[in-house]
Order: structure tokens, then sequence, then C-alpha cells
């Protein structure tokens, strides 16, 4: 048991080592040669090209003016200063939004705190239920007697922390439903004062069924011709590209060994340099290096021309899936929230991401596999979540000292001395579980791309639900039951379901000293660590140095990163659940929470308007998950309370507790019936009042073109004007007339488009009414 | 226990009085003043007006013909001749798709039946776990000796059970997924080859938000024209006609008795009948009852026509409802299915129902208190459930002697009557509990009813479901654990979640020969009792005898019935339930089942073609019910037989039972997924070959003279043919143009209907495309 003492010194430490980093920040930050590194997003924006102060040479690299040394902490109040619509402006929504979980976590948690220890502290504290058990020989400590710990078992003063537990989750449900609405206007404000875009026209289409005489391409235009007739514009296919983008990806990198070398050649002319063949460059035949690698890309670039040739040509290569466009937003619309067919698993449509953020690899899946890759992964994620632990106490036994003498016996002489044994039985077991938890989230991140979602911000929430669990069980369960999540499962499958609320809940005041470390550690100094961003800087520098060449390449060695929305966001979570659950238990833990939010809230800011570069914009996309996520927190806290008070004597809570729990159930489900489809859904008259708009402010818009290539591949995208006047030629004669026949027996479109205006029509071909969106049409 | 010759005589007596039942159905029905009553269908359809064998006096009333006595049961074969296609064509598709449950049900069981017959039962009967059980003095009966009791602790034949479980579960599933399929396509070919019908183009538009500018009719007209611009035809808005429907019931109530006074008066001239006007026309003042009831009638009369007034004048009467139609069926599901606001709780639009089935007084419930009510009905169902009992025991404890002597001392010389004290206390109890029984499905549908849902068929899947669980916890759970609801969920509670599988589980095999004299009574006696038809055969003869004075009359009196869904799929679904939980555990059950199935298959399949007259057909909307609870059923047989297992010494089988159980659910969600659309969207592709069919057929339909009364209410219908004049009227100058300008700051729409070619438009109104569905459209 930590003592007041002990948590005061780990909290200065802490605290030194969190201003240690914001002291070497504010240092480097203000260095110029270190611009790049931390402002980049300025740099991107084109608003900075070079350094602030400019001048002397030296002062190009290092700061010399030191009255910016006193003012260190001038970030601070900077970050603050930019107002949210300019913030939205300036980084996206995606990032305003972001920042308001932490915005949440601070509105939550201080009138949480302040009525905690204005109320449960007294009424602990002024307890003696650790004084009996002292009689007993229980050992306990100071922050113990903050606690729930120190009531006495079956005192009437649990009432207090059964009516805090109410005033709890009424303003957490309070400023939930709040934040949710106010994010909700947001992302309909943001996305109805967008500008036009491609993906506000436009449906993915998946699962077109196969029809023997036709192509999918035909297939796609027919079926929208005909059951969208008034509203449908023109569809891209997708093609199985996965090939191609591997090749262009190679070329891509051949170039940067031949650009590389032509650098060092043009800085040492006396010598051109040569490469070794063979594996990794160690060794094989020794060749002239710019030569090979022109050689190189010569060779692939021809490759990626037949690959492109061949998957164009036959039908092979089109996957069952489309991109279709519409002439109004209320068409797409329409189209995107409706099922097509009586068979509902063909034809599918759905809203299209935004071209940036497809995934287009997964495009190319087959829709049957779909459900059979989310059960693998299912399964898989059920695996690593309880028994990770076993592959990494191998490669653990591996890493001792007994385990490297036996695989690799030439390292003896090394490993026998005494400073390598004791670094190596020290660190090296604790290094590889640390390195399987930096790289858990890219882990999950390549199991979301496997099970096939297809848009970028689809992959990251389902990655980030994932982590979540993961966080949940193996380090908020795991650390309170110490045991591995596996040994847990099998006690827990072993014991009575409603057992194990209690022995969670009984451990939970036992580990708050834990968790209060935990949180200074991960959060405070963790925290102020980001802001450094030594991993991009030493890159930076590196790059700079070594490859270099023009101000194109500098823009390129700037890594602005992203919010990685997948690897923070359960992270967060974390420390939601932390404070929901010690709330009402021990509220001593609240304040380091508030910290933390706070901090991570001002550094956050400060990262999001100086550096990190989204690469695509969802709107917010993820506000349900948070939501969601911090409601389960929540639940998970009152379920536990529950637990703890029947274990001290106050079985009388237990159907204020379950009522309490159903309660907030049912207004997360009220949260989700009121705002959740502003998050999923483009609603018909918004589409309308932004249809209207534009027709009558652009009334000769030509969409086709603005969205005929919106959805093309980007491995084709350098081809594409080639190809325009290619397609153009080709529609030119039905295009002009605005009306397409449908023919019903699957003949060539174009052997009826002149009689189009014959009402009645044959047999053959049932006429459609052509509808013009903005004009009158020709008399019939 | 009892053996097997107990469970003989019983099935001997039940099988007895089937019997007597089915011949008395026999003699009824063929006597010719009978014919109304067992024929009714064929009289309502008008393909039979008298009965059949007509010629004297004495055979119009009874049978003399001899030989139809022989061949009494020829009723059978007729009943299974008509084939399915015909019977949709006779009876709809609900009652086609009704019979399909009898006919899965002996799909599933018979199969299973051979299988367990052939397989568990040698291996239960050459088991020794009872021999041993006797050495240990616990009795057991022979049918013991063909269950599972009678393997020993631990043995491995339990295997056998095991794989057993597997072979129904996926026989089940594979059953119920071609019924899915079938009846899917059943209901999507009966809803295309369907007639033009108002509710294929029409919408339920709910929770209209108030418009202080505009009355809701005016705001549901523009909101429609501004985002439906292109398929948007017309409205009817929903008035509160709940008081006029009163006065018009109370109206038909004094016309009835005025009926009945002015036929006795024509049967007996000389004396005019007079009625006293006190209670219940049991005292009070005695006036002539002809010249009362005309009085009467007048009176109401005029207050109908008060309050119609009043009804159509204020804008108060109209609720924020409104079935909007539209000019093609794919206008109708566009609607239906997409979100009209970006607030979800406004401007709901559902599929509007068939004007027949639309529950009227529901479309009055604000939609906001809708939750509330909703909430109130499950708690209340909840305390019905569980706690049903205690009322039920107040009363019982009333109708005891001593109960009657308290509260009705001047009873007591009756009561102390020997024979009258065995009859109060030996059957009133029962008939207490009998009676609630009789009347809990109506209880139900009165609870659902109060939910407010909008539709007939919704509001009785509501009160089946209910009906479904109240009997799983009362009449399934309530039999095996012994012990009222009340009491097995303080147990429940009490113990711990995995030893209630447990604790039922141990009590299934006890509780077979129970479960199988209750199939015999409940079943069999009670299917073939309903062929009989007493109540509506008596009420037809005392109705004929005191009040028929027209054939019209005659007409009325006949009762045809209806299949009452919420009152017996609920039923059926405990024989499902019986059946899969003791198929592999008491396999001599299941010929219990399979002869209810094949017994009522046939009953009703005669009474679907010569009696039941559907008021409403939802086009077998019910149908995922039906399949969620046998599937339900389906998961608790694997819980419990789980439970079983585990006491028996066999826990090795709880991890395999667990994954049945998992891919049961699985295989529910995949079905879900592929059919249940079916049943709850029109897909677009279906509606437009509808239109384009519809277009080419009959291109100059006048589509909305035949929507514009379609959703009138039924108290208005008589007015209708006046106020459509007017409605003509009114409507003829915007009408022909075809159309219609909608003005942003809100003004009357008629003053810029003139103009609303001139394109591009005042800064007043937006004007937008006129599309005429059928035709051209005139040259701008």
């Amino acid at each position: 048991m930590a003592t007041l003492a002990d948590i005061g010194v780990a909290a200065a430490i802490n605290i030194i080592s969190a201003l240690i980093f914001l002291l070497l920040f504010a240092i480097l930050r203000i260095q110029p040669f270190n611009d790049r590194v931390y402002f980049p997003k300025w740099y991107l924006k084109g608003i900075r090209n070079t350094p602030v102060n400019s001048g002397a040479f030296v002062t190009k690299i290092v700061n010399l003016d030191f009255r910016s040394y006193i003012r260190f902490l001038n970030w601070m109040p900077a970050a603050l200063q930019m107002p949210e619509p300019e913030l939205i402006d300036h980084a996206g929504l995606d990032s305003a939004v972001y920042l308001r979980i932490y915005l949440i976590g601070l509105k939550i948690f201080v009138p949480i705190a302040l009525l905690s220890w204005s109320i449960l502290v007294p009424v602990n504290w002024t307890s003696d239920g650790l004084q009996f058990a002292k009689l007993r020989n229980v050992t306990s400590s100071d922050i113990d007697k903050l606690s729930i710990s120190n009531v006495e078992r079956g005192s009437d003063r649990f009432w207090a922390h059964l009516v805090m537990a109410y005033a709890f989750t009424f303003w957490t449900c309070y400023v939930l439903m709040k934040e949710y609405e106010k994010i909700a206007a947001m992302r309909l404000s943001f996305l109805q004062s967008e500008k036009r875009r491609a993906d506000q026209f436009t449906v993915l289409v998946r699962n077109v069924p196969p029809e023997s005489d036709e192509s999918i391409s035909e297939n796609v235009e027919h079926f929208f011709l005909v059951n969208h007739p008034d509203h449908y514009l023109t569809h891209q296919v997708v093609y199985n590209a996965n090939e191609l983008a591997k090749l262009v990806a190679e070329k891509k990198k051949m170039q940067n060994w031949f650009d590389y070398y032509l650098l060092k050649y043009t800085r040492n002319k006396e010598q051109r340099p040569r490469v070794k063949l063979g594996f990794l460059g160690l060794w094989g035949k020794k060749v002239d290096a710019m030569d090979h690698y022109t050689a190189e890309i010569e060779k692939i670039s021809e490759q990626i021309m037949e690959e492109r040739k061949r998957v164009k040509k036959g039908d092979k290569n089109v996957m069952p899936a489309a991109f279709v466009s519409f002439k109004t937003r209320w068409g797409a619309a329409v189209c995107a929230q409706t099922q097509q067919t009586k068979n509902p698993t063909e034809w599918l449509t759905e809203w299209a991401p935004e071209a940036r953020e497809v995934f287009w690899q997964n495009l190319a899946i087959p829709y049957v596999s779909l459900t059979v890759r989310r059960f693998i992964m299912h399964v898989a994620f059920f695996f690593l979540t309880f028994f990770f632990i076993i592959p990494i106490a191998f490669v653990q036994s591996l890493a001792s000292i007994e385990g490297i003498q036996k695989s690799a016996p030439f390292l003896n002489p090394i490993i026998e001395k005494k400073f390598m044994k004791s670094l190596i039985q020290g660190f090296l077991p604790g290094i590889v579980l640390k390195l399987f938890l930096i790289f858990l989230p890219a882990i999950l991140m390549i199991m979301s791309k496997f099970e096939g979602f297809v848009s970028i911000s689809s992959l990251e929430r389902r990655a980030a639900f994932r982590y979540y669990l993961f966080n949940l069980v193996n380090v908020f369960l795991g650390s309170i039951i110490t045991g591995s999540a596996f040994e847990q499962l099998d006690s827990f499958l072993k014991q009575s379901a409603n057992q194990i609320p209690r022995t969670v809940g009984v451990a939970i005041p036992i580990k708050a000293t834990f968790f209060i470390t935990y949180i200074m550690v991960d959060g405070w100094a963790g925290v102020a660590g980001e802001i450094l961003r030594l991993k991009p800087l030493i890159i930076f520098h590196l790059k700079n140095f070594f490859l270099v060449k023009t101000e194109k390449d500098r823009e390129e060695a700037m890594d602005p990163g992203q919010i990685e929305f997948y690897a923070t966001e359960p992270r967060i979570q974390l420390y939601f659940l932390l404070g929901l659950v010690y709330a009402p238990v021990t509220p001593i833990l609240l304040p380091f929470i508030i910290v933390f939010f706070g901090l991570a809230y001002l550094i956050f800011r400060h990262q999001i308007i100086n550096v990190y570069n989204q690469e695509y914009e969802s709107a917010a996309a993820f506000w349900p998950d948070v939501h969601g996520r911090i409601i389960s927190a929540l639940i998970i806290s009152q379920i536990l309370l529950l637990g703890l008070m029947s274990t001290k004597g106050k079985v009388q809570s237990t159907p204020f507790l379950l009522v309490l729990a159903i309660l907030t159930f049912g207004f997360h489900r009220f949260c989700k019936s009121r705002y959740e489809s502003a998050f999923v859904i483009n609603p018909l008259q918004d589409a309308m009042i932004k249809d209207t708009l534009e027709r009558a402010r652009e009334p000769h818009l030509n969409l086709k073109a603005f969205l005929k290539n919106a959805y093309i591949h980007p491995v084709f995208k350098d081809e594409e004007e080639y190809e325009d006047d290619q397609f153009d030629e080709l529609m030119e004669d039905s295009d002009d007339e605005n009306c397409v026949v449908v023919p019903t027996k699957r003949q060539s479109r174009r052997t009826t488009a002149a009689n189009s205006n014959a009402s009645g029509g044959s047999s053959q071909s049932l006429p459609f009414n052509c509808l013009d969106t903005g004009k009158g049409k020709p008399d019939p």
C-alpha cells in the first residue's frame, strides 16, 4: 500500500519529466532548423515557406534571440487562441471534434471531482472502518482513509455513495447528450457548407449480380437507368488493380534509389556509385548503381504498361462493384438509403466514402467472403485478447539468457559479460512485451483491413473498437485481477456470473494507487513526450542530410503525421473508465485524471494547429463510437460499484444500481435514435436544399465532367487525360441528346438511341422519359 | 411417475373425446340449418346462397339423406384437396402462410422423431442408470427407461445425445431456411401480382412539426412538394375523430335496439313494445320503445353532425400525421425508406398499412408519448407475467366459501347446501384462473393498443410476442419448476446465473409425462373442439330466432370469425418448444406432437377454406416473428440440454452445446439479413416494374381520383361523395396544369400558380420542374 508521500514522490518525478519534455520542446521548436518538424502544417498550407526569423546563416539554423527562450511557454496560450470555427477551417472537423473528447473529459470530471471531494471525501475520512480493520492486523494507507474502504461494513454512509453514483451518472449523461447534440449539429452544418464534392453525388454499389449477356459496366448502367431513370448520371466500375498498384509502388522505390545515387554522384562527381546485386546489397556482382536502376525502372514501366492494358481490357478484372453518380444529391441520397432489389444481398448501395479515404484494395474483395472474413477476425481477436500472452511468453523465454545461449551459441562470449547479462535479464522480457503493445494498434489495423472495410475511417473505427476491448480486458481488468487475461477467463468461467462483479469490485479500491501511478506515467509524461515528436525530428534531420536536393524533397521529408484515431482514442477511453469507476470509490484519483485531460487538450490542440495533417475528412463520423464507449464505461462503473457494495454488506443497494444501469442503457438507446442518424444518413431535405441552391447559382454546370474521374483508382490517375478524350468521343452521340433508351432484350445501347423519342416504342425496347435537371426537354 | 399404461389410458380418453367432437361436427355440419355456421366463407364470397340440398321444408332444416352420415369424415380429404395457389386466392396469403406453420411442425418433427426413435431410444433403453438408481430406492417408470434418465452418470453414451442435438439443430435450421425463402418469395410474388391498391402509393407520415404560419395540411403539402417534387401527388390529413367514432357506435347500438323492437312489433301487432328507462332496462319510467329509440337516434344524429363540423373546422383536431400519396410506387417506396430531415424524430415516414387494417384510434396519439407508453407497457407486462398470480389469488379467496359468506351474507342459505358447497370449493378457484387465461390474449391486445401501434397486424404481432413470453414463463417454466413465476423469479435472482439452466434442465425429463398429458388435452381435444364452433353455433341460432328479419340480417348474424393470430400462434409455439426440448431428452413425446400438428393442420385448413373470413391482409408480415420464435425455442432447448448434461456428469459437453447455441444464433442473424427485408421494405426495382407495366397498360389513369378517399377515417366515409364535389371544384384550377409552385415565404399556393412556367422565378418563389408521369410536358 502506497502512502500519500509515495504518491507525492511519484507525482514529482512525473511532473519533472513532463516539464523536461516541455522545456526541451520549447527550446527545440524555436530553432529555425527544426521549423519544418514543429510547424509542418503551415508549410503544407503554403502559408509558411521559410522559418520566420530569417537573416544570417547562423540564425537560420540556431535561434540566437534569447528573449524567445524566456517566453518558452508562450505556445500554450497560442494553442488556445484559435477559435473553434477557424480551427475547423484550418484542420478539418475530425480534428476539432477529436479535441472535444479531451474537453468532454474536463466537462465531466471537474464538477464530479468538486462534488466528490466536498461530499464523499469527508464521509470517507470521518469513518472508522480501517481503524477496526487495523485491530485485525490489516494494513492500510492514508489514501485508503479517503476511499470507500474506510467506511464500516453495512454502514448507512453507503447511501451517500449511492446518491453520488446517481448524481455522477446524470451529470455525465447530461454532458454527453449536450455534446452529441452539438457535434451532430456541427457535422450537419459542416456537410452543408462544404463545397461541391464528388461523394455527395455518388453511391458505392456492391455485389452486382453477374449477367451472362452483359459486362458489369453495362449491367450497372442499365440497372440504374431503369430503376433511377430521372436521377442516374454516370458510373465508374472498380478494377482489381492490386497487382498494378504493387508494380507502381515498386517503381517508386526504384526511383527513390536512383535519386539517392544520383544525389551521391552529383556530390562526388569523381566516382560513379556502385551497388551489389545480392541480398540487401550485401553481396553479389557489383554494377553501376545508376545504370542498374535506370534499367530496372524501364523494365517495371513496361510491366506496368502491360498490366494496365491487361486490367482494362477484359471484363475479368472488373469487380462486381461500381461508383454510381447521380444528377442530384437528392438522387444519391435516395439510392444510398433504399433497397434496390428483392434480394437484399445484391445491388447493395451505400454512401460512397470520400475519394481520398477509399481503401481501394478492399473493393476487390468479393462480397460473399466478407462474412467469413468478419467471423475469422472475431475469432482471431478473441484469441489475441485472451491468449496473446502465450506467444509473448515464448519469445520472452527465447530472449532470456538460457534461450539465447541455446539458439545462438556464437553469442556466448558477449552474453557472459556481467553487464550484458543483467541488461538482458532486466530489460529484454519487458521490451518484448512493450514492443508488442506498441505494434498492437498496427496489428489491429491490419486485422480491420483483412476484414474488408472499404473506407479508411471505418477501418480505423473498427481497429479503435478492438483496441478499446483489448485495453479493457488486459489493462483495466488485467491490472485489477492481476493475472493474465487467460487466467481471468478461466476463473470467470468457473465462478457464477453474479460473482464476477463482486470479484472485480472488491479489488477496485485496492488498486487505486497503481492506477494513479499509471495515469502519471502513461498520461502525463506520455502526452508531454508526444509534443517533442522525437521520431519525426530525427528522421527529418537524417533525410535532410542524406536525401534532400530540392525544395520539393524537403517538402516530402516532412512527416507531419496525423491523429492516429485508432491508437489514441481507445487510450483516452481508459481514462474515462478509470475516472468513472473511481469517482464514487476513491475520489483522490480524479485530480490526476483532470490534469491529464487538461494537459492533453493543450498539447493536442497545439499539435493539430501546427503539426498534424489529416489525410482524409470523415466529418466526425467517429463520434457515435466515442459516445458509446463513454456510456459503456459508465455502465461498467455502476456494475462494479454494485459488486463492491454487495461485499460491503449493502446488498440493499443492488436494485438501485441495477435500475441506474438500465436507465443509463435507456439513455444510450435514446441518444442513438435521436442523434446517430446524423452520422450515417444524408437526409433528403438537406440534399434538396443544396441541390436547389446550386441549380440557382450555376444553372449550366457540367456535373458529368466534374464527376467523371472522381473515383478512379489512384494508379490510373496519371493516364486519365488521355482516356478522357477517347471516352468523350465514344459518348458523344448518345450524350448530346441526354436521352437514353434501355433495351429490355439486352442489346447494345447505341443501336436504338436514334429512335428514343418515338413514344410507345417497339416490343424490343421500353423507352423511358428523359428528364433534364435544369432545362426543358424536346416536345415529343 | 406415470407408467406407459397411464399414458395409454389418458391417450384413449383424449382420443375418444376428440373423436366425439369430430363426430358431432360431422353430424352438425351436414344439417342445412347449420350451413351458415359451418360454411360462412362461401356465403360471404357470394358463391353459396342457400344450403346445398334444397327441397321440402323439412330437408331444409334436417338432413335426411342417410348416405351422407356414413361419409362423415369426408371433409378431411376435401380440406386437403384445394391446392395452395387456389387457397391463397380464396383466403389470402395470411391464412395460407398460417397453415404452413403447422406444416413446418410436421416437416421438422417427423424426421426428428424417426431419427431419435431409431437411435436415442435404443441407446436409452439399453442403459442401466435407473437400475442402479432403484437400488437406492429411487422410483421410476417405463417412460423414464426410454428417456435420458436411464443413462448412467458420466457415461459415454451421452455423446449420442450430443450428436443428435447437432443433427436436430441442423435439420430444424435447414427446414426453417427453406421455409423462410419460400415464404419471402410467396410474399413478393403476392404483392407483385396484386391489383392496384392505395397503400402501394401511400406513406404514413408522423410527427409533422408545428409551423406557426401554416395549417398541418399546408405544411405537409409544401414539405413534400419541395422535397419530393417529381413524385408527390396528394395527401390526406388525419383527424382526431375518436369522439365522433364513439357517437357513431352509439347511434348504431340505438339503431339495433330500434330494429329489435320493430321486429317484435311486426310479429305481434297488437301491443307496441315498451321499455324501462332505468339501469339496464330493469327499472324506471316505462315508455314506448320505438318512439324512445327514434328520438334517441335523432338526437345522436344531430350530435354527430355537430361533432363532424367541429372536427373538420378547426386545425385543432388535425393530428400531426398524414397519409401522403405519390404518383408512382417508386416515389412511395423512396419516401418510406428514407429519412426526410436532419432531425430523425420529425417527418417520420413509414409504409402505410392497408386502409382496412389502419387502427385509426392510435393515429391520434402524439408521437412523443409513444416512448412513454411503450415503457409503461413493458413494465406492466413484466408485472403481469411475474405477479399475475397475486390478484388471481385474491379473487380466488373471495370466491371461496368463507369469502362469499363474508361479502354476501344473504347468499348463505344457498351456499350451505352440500352440493353447492362442493361445487364452489372444487370448481370456482379453477374457473377464476381459467377465465383469466381465456381473457389473457384480449388483455394483451388491449395493452398493444395502448402502446400505440397504428396497424392491426402490428398490434397482433406485439400481443402474440407477449403471449409467447407469458406462456414461456408461466406454462413452460412454471410447469417445470412448479411454483409461481414470482417464486421462480425470486429463486433465480438468488442463485447464480450459471445455475439456472441446471435447475431447469434437471427437471426436464421428470416432467415429460405431464407435458404429454398437456399436449393431449390442450392440443388434441382442444383443436378438435375448435372445429365444432360451439359459440358461433349457439349465437347464430339465437340471433336467427330472435332478430333475423331479412336475408341481410341473416348475413350479419353469421360470425365467420378469423384466425386470431395473437391468440393461436403463441400456443403453437409452445408445441415447437416442447418438441425441440424433449427431442434429445424424452423422444417418446414426439409422436404426440406430430399428431397435434397433423390434426391441427387438417382442421385449420378446413376452417380457413369454409369458415374464417380475414378482416385484413398483411401478406404474411408475421413470418419473421414465427421464424424467430422457433429459433429461440431451439436455443432454449440447447441451453437446457447443456444444464441437464452438466448435472449428469458430462461437463465436457458444455463447450459443444455453447458453440451450437452460438451457431444457431448466427444462423438467425444470417436469415434476418437475408430474408427479413422482404417483409419490411418494398424494393425499388419491384416498384419500378409495376409502375412501368401500369403506365404501359393504362396511360391515362387518373390516380388522384383513385387515391383521394382511400385513407379517410371510416366515420367520414358516408359523406365523402358530397365532399368530393366540393374538393374537385377547389382543386380544378391548379390541378389541370399539373404544375405547382412552392412559395418560400409561406404564401397561399394559388396566388403564383399561373406563372409557374416562367423559369428563373421571382425572389419569392422557387419554381420546380413539373413532371408528368405518363406524357410529355409543355415546352418552356
